[in-house]
């Protein structure tokens, strides 16, 4: 049974402000739970069914586990109906990566649903790192960690002073705008930073002034933009066909 | 003002059989309502706040239509928080596209936005035809038109027995799997139909057996699937590079 406080923690969770000030975070539904096996991350207590409980006993054996019936987890959730299963989970302490690799870099990217998706996707093509602008989405809410699709574990996200750090990266900076140098034909290096901007305002020019090289993905139809996950994705697809 | 009657069918349009019994789709949010006046589609009415009638007096010229405010138009709208404005327009009788050109089948695809995501897509890389098994979403669900971005003009989507019109086509399958030839060394034909499955199903042995030509989009990290949209805008990108 989920305790009353213990159903204030699940729903204060929602908020960034608690995350904040607990250090923790949510991770819901069967399949995100399962991937933290696989992570380093600290789970804090996992509530879920018993019938969930019983099916993953021994993935589960080192956490605090308390059975919850189905609709106690989804009166706690604010997002997933029929939820079998949520974890609380400690904030990681992360620093910011050493510019290297290929990374992905997002202006102004608020949505936590494209977020996600772009932490997915950066996953797909084995990017490790993504360095956002502190408006960015809360890479910890729930939201984020849902369109992840367990993807969370595998790529770290870091908010910080994203112009200062474009700055004092070494290595080629990719924009993606409307116009400049198609995708198809690009020359990508090994390393760089895919830098995205929102969909509504695109990259502003604090960022934009360290971009080495602006890019695009051609267009062949009416469509005037793309969403900013499904671009990463186009464009994180053109650089590995270069770079596997 | 938005009438009783008016506020009656506006609701009425969000549940697919009430719109196949009216044979007509709501169009919400501006940027949509305003791609209405290059497409043919017979628009019946536009409900929308005064700023917004005046500021598109010239476009909505030939449209009945009808003043309401912007607390009238949320009210009517399920979706859109914050909507000046909505159209009802006449859902288009439309026959099978004959297979040619390259075109994009879908078997399953049961959510509305990502539905309504492949159209967009489909609508950047000039692709106008989407034929669907009759089993995905509605292509006139508000959800589905919403997430077009204004693309619904310019691609038309048909429910139809998928089998059977792989069966009959006479140019190349390609079936989307999670094996199959690489998207990077694929030699696409000029013509084809890029066939996806769901996200849960994948594509089924139905279709699959029409399949011609199996490919993938190669993985290189940790994530076991994209999300379906995604993964035809992908493919899509690697089409386009050999024939524009």
């Amino acid at each position: 049974m989920i305790s009353k406080n213990q159903l204030k923690l699940l729903r204060a969770l929602g908020q960034k402000k608690q995350r904040k000030a607990h250090g923790l975070f949510l991770v819901e539904g069967e399949k995100n739970v399962l991937e933290l096996v696989a992570t380093s991350l600290k789970v804090k207590q996992v509530f879920a069914t018993s019938e969930f409980l019983a099916k993953h006993a021994t993935e589960l054996d080192a956490y605090e586990c308390i059975e919850a019936t189905l609709d106690e987890l989804t009166k706690a959730s604010s997002l997933v109906s029929n939820n079998a299963a949520v974890a609380v989970v400690e904030i990681p302490k992360t620093d910011a990566p050493e510019p290297k690799g290929m990374m992905i870099a997002l202006d102004g990217v608020s949505d936590p649903g494209n977020l996600g998706t772009i932490i997915r996707i950066a996953d797909w093509y084995g990017i490790k790192h993504i360095v956002a602008s502190t408006d960015c989405a809360d890479p910890y809410n729930p939201k984020t960690i849902r369109a992840t699709m367990g993807s969370f574990g595998r790529v770290q996200v870091t908010l910080l002073d994203l112009p200062r750090y474009l700055n004092e990266a070494k290595i080629p900076v990719y924009g993606a705008f409307l116009e400049g140098e198609s995708v198809h034909t690009t020359n990508f290096s090994q390393q760089g930073i895919l830098l995205m901007g929102s969909e509504s305002h695109g990259v502003r020019a604090e960022a934009e002034q360290y971009v080495t090289d602006k890019i695009t993905i051609p267009a062949f139809g009416g469509a005037e933009s793309l969403n900013v996950a499904m671009a990463t994705g186009i464009i994180m697809d053109n650089y590995r066909r270069q770079h596997s």
